[in-house]
């Protein structure tokens, strides 16, 4: 499989549909297909060969699909950059996978500016702004002047993209996904979460995440319409929905939620959404409530998933998400394992354990990564006899429903019982005053760890430690309930809506060594 | 990606589910798997290594579900073979793929007894009927006894079936499927034809042909249950939708036709039916109108394929079936190119037509053939720079749908004229007096060919050739009338319920030889 296909399909079978829609630029696919072809023209036209890396620091935008599909046309492996990275972290990321062409925005750009001259490997930099930035060769002008390439048709095991994964802890890690990898990633994502059809599609997620990437492949694959925002706001979120008459999109349960409460969504026309997908967190039943009241038209889809798996691996179907699920008490569960993805769960001796039983959730499958760029021994160590070592913890029911007790990394270990903090985190959102949590292993004298948990409350006046601990008890077990409680205005994010928890952990710990890695 | 994963899957997510169901025998995946994994057993123990084919001669049943999967876990490559076919057919075709096994049940015994000793390449020949047949080693005993083999994980471009297509003309020609085609096609006809889920499929469509495959595979991939019967009826078919609360099924229209108009279907409890596939063959009004008074609560898609395609590579969907697909004309359109299938319409030099132009249909993506089994010149001619030449013509309109015109073979050619036979059929059942008809060309002192219908009727007095060429003559151009008009009880169908125009034409042109190939 080659993932410009759709490109191809698109010239013969829709060239004059609406490809992309930003702001107030409209492109068909005829112009989309053309100017990746030009893309493609000026970055081999500046050395770049089969294979080679070209990097995007960026925010969201028509141009960024533009160049991710250019670089395929190209032949070229993509990789797209953190946004919210220090400069730092900018520069590991291209010197490791020694990145031949760097392509900024206004957005990356001040980054840019201190990594350039320091990324031995760049042959080349553009700036694709709309404005001339000095000193930068505009990307713009280049495309004008290009002759357009044919497709260098890599394809199947062929090298497709570089993705940096979070960096929560240690040095990022490159996830090298192939063609097939992304594509069939696509195809089984869509059969797992079908959508109403001919589509438009709203991204939310960054395009330098790989949900944002898959979404696009999945909207291509169906010649859909491309709405993209350069940045989340719920305003802008339902503006487009409107306008555009979305009918899908992809965010994360936080954003979800700023989109549900805004407080003029009624101002708003968005009867046409027909589907809502979310991921990398579950959704509260609180929150579901509220989402199923503003768009009573749509299905809601959890993927849960990660970037070495291209990434969905289980997806949690709209009917989960009514009555019928919620009564079978399926809300809360991950998903059912796409038809692409065997899952099994394992002890720390990778001996499978039985349904129910918590263990690390091993992912197999033709959308599981080709290894970590450079990285033989951290390949080696997530993937195992063809299985994808996932660090989830996490078990199958009876009904095969994937349910995720938390990131190995998460759990707290206190007086030698495990303490999986999704599980306390549940209990404390269940008081009416929370509006959110995070529970993390603090180190204690006495029990090794100690559950430590920082609540954001809608009213400081409503709570306070003791009453709140007093409620978990009421719902887990003592030694399970916090230790110690912090109350917070907000909790760390990183750019894709995932709670930072080792930016709570860090000031704890930076003197401590944890029992579990 | 591999064929037999889905049963790897079933294993831990859903053993207790049932897979399989046959008359009063229920199985359920663990205890499918556990059969497929017995007969990998069987064969191995019988010689058969990766790569080797092992011939299937047999009426539908969960015993050839179990064969299927069971030669993939082996390692095998699977040969069904049609169980129409002359004994002179079966044997060629065991001896141009040099099958290593045959595997007959009752249906496939009186040919298999014929064939057998002259078939040069076999190691072992088994029956498995419920009885045992002298001469033959029963495999049901073979089964019981053997050791569960361990999945021999072929995959990728590895072989996995080769599939003689119908031999309408000259010598069948096995057409090499490998598990990425297969398993990559399946995923491509769901994206395009969404089902209700959790499945439960009812076999009708005869599982040595291409689509009674995909179909299995198509179920296998959902996890979902799969009711087959022997032989096609409509009572059969209307019990098993009521008793096993079928979701879909696929049909040929022939057949949905006979089950619409079946005398007793108010007996017949089908609301559980949401999505009725059909293909082969274009639906008219008439049954469709009939049909969606018949299933109120089924979605209608149209499969357009062949079997070196894997085969679906366009689908009608749903909604062309309701008001808003008739008023835009697209009930007729062999349906949209499916998300992994590129669609060019050529001229006979290759050069490619623009939309509305008529030309062969020609076809590139994941799912197209490896080629014709030990043919490299046919194969050459098929297989053109990657594109699959399918020898069928049409066109794409404005909105992508493409719309096929004819065979190139049913084209007929009259005084310089092309006659597509398909637009003089679609004119003659317009006529309500008519049930069905097939034009050929038949040879013709004057213009080469000249245009001949054959014609069933309701009611034999209802209508005469003067008053049908005259209803002709309202629809189409004169020179696309029928000459001659033959009025017959029925016309001749392949065990696919595929019209076999061949056996029309054959008597004209024993001593003739035609101007297109």
């Amino acid at each position: 499989m080659f993932l410009t296909q759709p490109l191809h399909k698109a010239s013969r079978e829709q060239p004059q549909r609406l490809a992309t829609v930003f702001g107030e630029r409209h492109r068909s696919y005829a112009a989309f297909v053309d100017r990746v072809a030009r893309i493609a023209g000026v970055l081999q036209a500046h050395g770049v060969r089969d294979g080679e890396r070209v990097a995007v620091l960026a925010a969201n935008s028509d141009r960024y699909l533009e160049i991710l599909y250019g670089c395929w046309w190209a032949g070229a492996v993509v990789s797209p950059v953190n946004l919210r990275w220090s400069a730092e972290e900018v520069l590991y990321s291209l010197d490791d996978c020694a990145a031949s062409v760097l392509l900024v925005d206004d957005a990356g750009l001040a980054v840019a500016q201190q990594v350039r001259a320091r990324a031995a490997s760049l042959k080349a930099s553009f700036h694709f702004g709309d404005t001339a930035v000095e000193g930068w060769a505009n990307f713009e002008a280049l495309i004008a002047a290009a002759e357009p390439l044919a497709d260098a048709m890599r394809q199947g095991d062929d090298l497709a993209a570089v993705l940096y994964t979070g960096g929560t802890t240690g040095r990022p890690k490159g996830v090298m996904l192939s063609h097939d990898n992304l594509a069939v990633g696509a195809l089984a994502t869509l059969v797992a979460t079908p959508r109403p059809q001919p589509a438009v599609g709203l991204h939310v997620a960054p395009l330098f995440h790989v949900g944002g990437i898959a979404f696009a492949i999945q909207l291509l694959s169906r010649l859909a319409t491309q709405v993209l925002i350069p940045a989340f706001s719920a305003e802008a979120v339902l503006q487009n929905v409107q306008t555009q008459r979305v009918t899908e999109t992809f965010l994360v349960p936080t954003m979800l939620k700023l989109v549900v409460e805004y407080p003029q969504f009624r101002d708003y026309d968005t009867s046409s959404l027909g589907s809502v997908l979310y991921g990398a967190a579950p959704i509260d039943e609180t929150l579901l409530d509220a989402a199923i009241t503003r768009f009573p038209g749509a299905g809601f889809a959890q993927c849960y998933g990660m970037t070495e798996a291209s990434p969905v691996v289980a997806a949690l179907p709209a009917w989960c998400h009514q009555r019928q699920g919620h009564a079978a008490g399926k809300l809360m569960a991950a998903g059912v394992p796409v038809a692409t993805a065997e899952i099994r769960i394992v002890d720390a001796d990778a001996r499978e354990l039985a349904a129910g039983q918590a263990g690390e959730v091993v992912v197999r499958g033709p959308t599981v990564m080709q290894g970590y760029w450079n990285k033989p021994e951290q390949t080696a160590a997530a993937l195992r006899d063809g299985w994808l070592h996932t660090g989830d913890v996490g078990y199958l029911d009876e009904d095969g429903f994937l349910f995720i007790v938390d990131r190995l990394k998460d759990m707290i270990v206190s007086g030698g019982e495990n303490v999986y903090s999704a599980e306390v985190e549940n209990a404390i959102l269940k008081h009416p005053a929370v509006s959110a949590c995070a529970v993390i292993g603090i180190p204690d004298a006495r029990w090794g760890e100690s559950v430590h948990a920082v609540v954001v409350l809608h009213d400081v006046a409503a709570l306070d430690e003791a009453r709140l601990v007093e409620h978990c008890r009421g719902l887990i077990a003592g030694y399970k309930c916090p230790r110690s409680v912090e109350f917070r205005p907000q909790l760390p994010l990183s750019a894709a809506g995932k709670l930072l928890k080792y930016a709570l952990r860090e000031p704890y710990w930076r003197d401590h060594r944890r029992g579990i890695a």
